[in-house]
């Protein structure tokens, strides 16, 4: 499965000299995620961990929230017309007794049943069917300079980023700063939904005391998927949208965003951040 | 519908210095795309140009090719509980005798209807399914140096990103480096589905004689994307996946990566950069 690169024949133009030679590329590949052997959904992800970020989809998704809801996961065998394994569809059984969900699932989406939806249906959507509410208790303190030291552990641990330039990279971090997990993927939702996917086959889950961090922008999405595992800090380096910010501020995430160093903004959950030590190491 | 951005109150960290204050943020809400009535994707984005990116969207799915063949776009009120219209619900009329595919859209996806998937299959799908194959007749031809005035065009006629940070932006240009079009969405795949959708009420599809430029990596979809919309060229200023890459081969689009300035990579399609005119300019 060590299909995370791969490379491909590229015409470098440098200032004026061109040359031919292999590049190293991300791999990206198309994963058909089954429920009890139904098609649920489809992403285009980085091929490795498939396992977790089918978990982690299902943790997301609210279908499941703790590691002995799982019976298997397993890929399916002949994916493509001459019975070779694409290991490109991956079916997961839920244990005896876990309800499966009368739901669509679509990736990247969620439906509401009635004739519309709005950011405060969805907002709804997602507060309800959550497993784990952020509920750390005591809450979280966690200092601005710790987070400022967080997006160089980060890069430090990402692997492939130097070779592709292509992956987005998500890691946990424990209230101290200590890196717990990091993923790569070609989508920023699936990098979260395998460490997601691994904390619960570790059962880790809810991820109360820790800090996710994630390697560009703040969506909805993300905010959602933290939210879904119970995580009580989400940070980015780049910009939350609105509605990732609303998410935060209705479900008690504290969202930082625009983390460079010592520079950071604080848009929802500040009871977690010890500004007071901001100031007095200005 | 001026919800581009949107202001939240967020407290800034700058070096010891905390203030409180409002940020501008890129807006996120939902979308739901209906055809004919049917609830076909719900897609995130940034409001605005919503009937365009509806229009897109059933481009790059392979519904629709051409402007005559949708009758009417129109939002769909009522959509919360207490009948306010959200302007979150866009339902797309097909004209008489245009088929509506029976299918299972998903956001970001492709399905199949066989046992499973695979690169190779998909990259199939696409082909087959376009309705404007990439056919430059003749072919464009286009000089290093004009691409690489291309990101600075771009970045100039951003009036979002340089507010919020958030958003992804996509461009179209002519064959001789004119601006004739550019989109900024939350969702790399919704600014592309904006200009699509826009070129296909206005009748200007295929994009046969057009560069279409994005800001950040060239994945499948948005390869995908091009191809449905019949463009020749797709530049991006970051890195292409290695299925991006394969699309592009099999299609014979020209894919650009990490275009910054004097240098790029060219991927694939190589016939239609002149690349002659690189040396000589060293």
């Amino acid at each position: 499965m060590g299909r995370v690169t791969e490379r491909r024949r590229t015409i470098r133009i440098r200032d004026g000299a061109v040359s031919t030679r292999p590049d190293t590329l991300v791999a990206e590949e198309p994963l058909e995620i089954r429920l009890d052997g139904r098609p649920l959904a489809i992403t285009m992800r980085t091929p490795g961990d498939d396992f977790a970020l089918a978990a982690g989809f299902l943790v997301s998704e609210g279908v499941i929230g703790d590691g002995s809801e799982v019976q298997s996961i397993v890929y399916c065998s002949g994916a493509t017309a001459d019975g070779v394994n694409t290991y490109n569809v991956v079916d997961v059984k839920l244990a005896p007794g876990v309800p499966v969900p009368d739901i669509t699932l679509e990736r990247n989406v969620y439906t509401t049943s009635s004739c519309g939806l709005c950011g405060k249906a969805s907002l709804d959507a997602v507060r309800t069917t959550t497993r784990h509410p952020v509920a750390d208790t005591p809450p979280l303190r966690v200092e601005p300079g710790l987070l400022a030291a967080l997006p160089d552990r980060l890069r430090a641990a990402q692997r492939v980023f130097d070779r592709t330039g292509g992956l987005h990279a998500a890691a946990l971090f424990s209230e101290t700063g200590e890196l717990l997990d990091v993923r790569e993927d070609v989508g920023r939702h699936n990098a979260v939904d395998k460490l997601v996917g691994r904390a619960l086959t570790d059962h880790r889950l809810p991820l109360s005391r820790a800090i996710l961090l994630v390697s560009g922008r703040a969506s909805f999405e993300l905010a959602q998927k933290a939210v879904m595992a119970g995580v009580p800090v989400l940070a980015a380096v780049s910009a939350p949208s609105s509605l990732a910010v609303d998410l935060a501020a209705e479900t008690g995430l504290t969202l930082v965003g625009f983390l460079r160093g010592p520079s950071m903004n604080v848009y929802a959950g500040e009871h977690r951040i010890a500004l007071e030590t901001a100031v007095d190491r200005g």
